[in-house]
């Protein structure tokens, strides 16, 4: 199963996206994931919801809020804490909200599955019960990182899914990528940069080369601008959209990232307590401090995005407020509305495509032309 | 040649330090050097230093700054530039001012080299000059990066010599940034930290495991305290003051900081300059803002140290000012006067003969015991 005929609940009319939510997995409990719930369906309540978790803990936090109407529940009294292995999650988990939430977008009754449950068993359920795209070996975590373009984002992937990816996967990243940067932000011809130590193109590992190799000769016929080599400095930059890097690098780039946001606000706080006049000064600023930190929040860029799945998973974060968790909402309803799960299987095929001519061109012409994002 | 007699010129006396510095490679020409190498020896006048490059261009900038009686100069007419590559630099780079620095160091006429040029070509010249440290593998640089702890600073390497490490290299990184923390920074007892994806010791790649048990064996013999995987949200950490990576990760690491510091400060800029309130507001926080701003500065912090080499040499920044320039002299010579080099070398000839009795105990009795650490 790769596509979709234009007709399936994926690339459904707005009057009737369908999401479905894993009540369980956040830090505060399913009241917190109700509170986003209801922030959200207030400002889009076109949006249906399949509410997976236990019953009984539910209904109640539904009928304060009367959510009845646009959420449904669906039963599943396990929960995926926080320390479960993977590998334990595979074995076990049926039963569990997340696997019941998964399921919905399997059978195709939602588009979108978001849950804000441990990252690394999410990863796995969704590989077990979405599966890889035909044409994907590594599926991504796609992240979002505040920058200075107009979205007000750049995007890296893979922020953490897989620690490794060889040029096949960087290239079929920067293919989901530029997906993700149309479907989710918007951007008609997305500009991709590869994550490298120098922009020089003799820097890096070998197979950073190959790669830049690969999505050079990729982006006239998939529509995106290749930027080559970028650097960490340049996360944030204007000059590109789309960040190309293996899941160990983006992970700690990322959390380095937000560290370093959160080191600085500290000083910064520290600084206008430290005297009087500071103090004063703190209070006459603010409004524009209060509009620096709303631009620097990462609640508003709450969801990371799996991507080379059948299906699209949206990861919220364990300790998202009702303000973060109602951000992963909208993502994954903007998503859901795009059609974004096909357009993003068709753009991988048309990789698959693309490197078929590659390897054909190359081949000697009794050789079997294989496709190189298959292996 | 692994260790010195305290008699050589590495552990001179306070009185007798000589810093060998490259003259040429910075993006503001040597008058900036100059210019920092006269802020420094205002502050620390004990210190004689020879400075390699054009004799011609070299001699009225000094008279100009009446530094003759602590500066001599050494003729060097080559330079190396910032686009030069290491492998080009290596056949021909002789008779540059970087060749000429290094040499210095090499003949043991100075303890420290420092030098703004292109850091692959200096990394490369120094490994050909200096040659590495017996049980070093792959020599590393080690950044600084500002942190909550009393030094203001957490150590990164390796920050970039190489795109590669195994777990033996991240062992001797773990004991070459304890040498450098107690030197450097005089942390008697560092914490070091291995730099992944997750805390968990399940996480990672494959060398990462190996290496987590490595360091963590050698730990109280060299007397670190091993505190286990560290996250990248952890880089400014308290709980730990010597971070251990490759060579790829800690670059894209510490470039990312860079850049979202910069970032940051430029959306701070914005927020103040908005209203006219905020306007005022900056003007009343002005003592603030400049202690936040220095706090901040990466010129504190100038000066990446080449590890594992017989000598020292401490690379400043191509844009560095003299503020900055002045900040790795001071580096340079506090770790000319530890006796730094010979340090190193002796607590990587420790971790040879930690490995051998961890081989010895492991090996079958009639197998020879090699070192790890020389593989």
């Amino acid at each position: 199963m790769t596509t979709q005929s234009p007709e399936s609940s994926m690339t459904a009319p707005p009057g009737s996206v369908v999401l479905s939510v894993d009540a369980m997995g956040s830090d505060a409990g399913p009241s917190m994931v109700v509170a986003g719930l209801a922030k959200f369906l207030k400002a889009d309540p076109e949006v249906r919801v399949l509410l997976h978790g236990p019953k009984a803990e539910l209904t109640p936090l539904l009928a304060r809020r009367r959510l009845e109407g646009q959420v449904t529940l669906v039963d599943a009294s396990g929960v995926v804490s926080m320390h479960d292995k993977p590998s334990q999650v595979m074995r076990r988990g049926k039963g569990t909200s997340m696997w019941s939430a998964l399921d919905s977008v399997r059978e195709r009754e939602a588009a979108v599955c978001v849950s804000c449950g441990n990252t690394g068993a999410l990863m796995a359920l969704a590989m077990l019960r979405l599966r890889k795209v035909e044409g994907v070996n590594r599926p991504a975590i796609a992240g979002l990182w505040p920058s200075r373009n107009p979205s007000g984002y750049n995007i890296l992937l893979d922020a953490g899914a897989d620690i490794r990816a060889d040029q096949d996967d960087l290239l079929t990243y920067a293919l989901m990528g530029t997906s993700y940067a149309r479907n989710g932000l918007g951007i008609e011809r997305p500009r991709v940069g590869l994550l490298n130590v120098g922009v020089e193109e003799h820097k890096g590992r070998a197979e950073l080369k190959v790669a830049h190799e690969l999505i050079s000769r990729a982006a006239p016929r998939a529509e995106f601008e290749f930027v080559g080599f970028v650097e960490g400095s340049e996360m944030a930059s204007e000059r590109v959209d789309v960040i190309v890097t293996d899941g160990f690098t983006g992970n700690v780039a990322l959390k380095t990232g937000e560290g370093t946001a959160q080191l600085l606000g500290g000083f910064m706080r520290e600084a206008f307590m430290k005297t009087p006049l500071s103090r004063i000064a703190s209070l006459l600023a603010y409004t524009s401090i209060r509009r620096l930190r709303q631009r620097m929040d990462p609640r508003r860029a709450n969801g990371g995005v799996f991507l080379g799945l059948n299906g699209t998973v949206v990861k919220s974060h364990g300790s998202a407020d009702a303000t973060a968790m109602a951000a992963a909402l909208h993502l994954a309803a903007k998503l859901a509305r795009s059609g974004f799960a096909d357009r993003l299987a068709a753009r991988v095929a048309s990789a698959a495509a693309l490197a078929q001519d590659a390897g054909e061109a190359e081949a000697a012409p009794d050789e079997p032309a294989t496709s190189k994002a298959d292996t």
